[in-house]
């Protein structure tokens, strides 16, 4: 797997730089039309935009960078106008899936700031205005999810990709899937307790797959090579690569969320445990564990009011069964098979060292 | 006002039914596809396509039949792919509105049935599923929102339009307008009362402006001519027409909220008032009653609890102050300014008829 021990050149990265501070300028100027566009509407209306471009203007910028290096893999040029705008629009779409996701997770930071619920609850709060903080913060967080989503829209027809374009269909795809995927990650929630403890492991696969994996690596890097104008038996390699890396690196997410240093994190320790995420990691978890220890799993999993103490019971109950373990051997073999798909690739030296770059980071990350 | 008395023609009636037919199915056989794709990702997810469905091929399809007069105005052909389509993603983003605007509102019903909230509430306590019942309702009704918002993007993308036409342009506008407007109107219900009571009716018209009269009324009927190629000019007239007639439909809408038969409306009676929605009825109401009843709306209005009496003296109130009167008087004005701009149209006879029948329906309903 030389891929593995590729670094990307010095002029990778300048390119790659190129690329993100293109993105963030196209997503600035999209956004101060916006905020012109509201503030002939109503000076009251202009903090929808703010809260979405302090959103759109952070993060790691994995899904419009697996978009950029797709693209250049496929043959398209450096610097242009279609994958910039492809990526900002994966961005914006990014930004209002997490806005609505923190209403339905109930987290009150992102990025260790307020998440944009909260925001609005503070702003009502510190306006003393009346009837209930709470819930005009999810109330206008969903507003603002909604106007990010039809901005994300926006910025993808503006490409003039055509109707019948191979990058239309996903884009379209894309969006379907992970609503679909959040649907089972929340149903499996509440349902999960009920259903079968031996097929735990599958079902928080199959959610993984649709919520995390195809939406945030294969997608994104497909979308670009779509965009370039690659052959169908081109893009299925880019699935065999990309499908694999977006597994583990949700593997990596449910890891952190459980395990993760809240310095790094910026979630509180132990946060995917509250919101109640039943995820391959817990499924491992409950299917190996003694009864005793299952029953305590699935009692406290998703109690928002989860002490410290019964935290750390649930972690270790996590580690003693061996589900930490299994999930790292499969973060390991999920690499290996995206790797070597990523070795196979009729791609350039520099794209393959720039995507072998990034999915090391994204499986080996910290944060 | 010549159009007031006219009456459209048998056939005129026949070809709107057909186009509302060929919305229908449209839009049936484009979820049936989409079902098809979700049960492929996991049959529990096809609940989220069926609460779509049902919202979505009901209703009085106001906003797809101005589209679709606008565009036969312009001199669009009958039974073009072009107007069927985009009736259908207006259908459809008016759904997405519903969803999401249930949840704001904390509404359990719409259109005498359940709100999507509210049947995945049930369908939580049906199943005996662990942890909370109105979060999952919530949580579920803001991600199918969300999917029906991509899907009436998805279908007005497949009109191919182009990415710097006229029409996707209105779809644009359309989208961010009525989200700013929601935003002002549950900014409204908390930052009202303490603001001047004086500036109560403007703040509220400039809600329905934006959040009703050019979302429900003047883009769809612009976003027709724009597809039918009409020029700048052209359109102008249409938004002559349909602002004030839209304005006129929505202070309808807040009498029916307050004063509607909830037999006819399928809403409980008072509903708005409980919401604590601010509309220019209310504004008139605040502004003209003495100081003794303006407290009482103040402190009442947008209480969850609000008491049969309560909502009784809050009625007489209104009444009494003049504010009911007034509102009539203004949907009357509206009205006639609305209909002289019609007569000035350069449209049809036939399709002045129909714009005529539409609105005179809007603006004297009881439902």
């Amino acid at each position: 797997m030389t891929a593995f021990a590729a670094t990307p050149k010095e002029s990778t990265a300048v390119e790659q730089d190129a690329f993100v501070a293109a993105v963030a300028v196209k997503l600035k100027d999209f956004l101060a039309e916006k905020s012109a566009l509201l503030a002939g509407i109503s000076p009251d209306s202009l903090v929808l935009v703010d809260s979405i471009a302090a959103l759109a203007t952070g993060g790691k910028r994995m899904r419009a960078l697996l978009c950029y290096w797709g693209w250049r893999g496929a043959g398209g040029a450096p610097d242009a106008a279609e994958v910039i705008m492809a990526g900002a629009a994966l961005e914006l779409f990014q930004a209002a899936a997490l806005i609505h996701d923190d209403i339905i997770d109930r987290s009150d930071t992102r990025r260790g700031g307020p998440s944009v619920h909260r925001q609005f609850g503070t702003l009502h709060a510190a306006n003393g205005w009346s009837l209930d903080e709470e819930r005009f913060g999810h109330a206008a967080a969903i507003l603002a999810g909604d106007l990010c989503l039809s901005f994300s829209e926006e910025m993808f027809a503006a490409i003039g990709t055509g109707p019948d374009s191979r990058a239309r269909a996903v884009f379209n795809l894309m969006r379907t899937e992970v609503m679909a995927g959040q649907y089972l990650d929340i149903l499996e929630e509440v349902s999960g307790p009920a259903k079968p403890h031996s097929t735990a492991v599958a079902r928080a696969a199959a959610i993984i797959r649709f919520k995390s994996a195809k939406y945030s690596s294969e997608h994104p890097l497909v979308l670009g090579g779509a965009l370039a104008g690659a052959s169908p038996e081109f893009l299925e390699g880019y699935s065999a690569f990309a499908l694999p890396l977006g597994e583990a690196f949700q593997l990596r997410d449910d890891v952190l969320g459980v395990f993760g240093d809240p310095a790094q994190t910026g979630k509180p320790a132990g946060d995917d445990l509250r919101e109640g995420k039943r995820t391959v990691l817990v499924g491992l978890t409950i299917d190996a564990a003694g009864e005793t220890d299952r029953e305590f799993v699935d009692s406290h999993l998703g109690r928002q009011d989860l002490s410290d103490a019964e935290i750390d019971k649930l972690c270790s109950i996590i580690v003693g069964s061996g589900a930490l373990a299994g999930t790292e051997a499969m973060i390991s073999e999920l690499s290996a098979s995206a790797f070597a798909a990523l070795d196979g690739l009729p791609i350039d030296d520099e794209v393959s060292a720039a995507l072998s770059a990034l999915g090391r980071g994204a499986v080996s990350r910290t944060s």
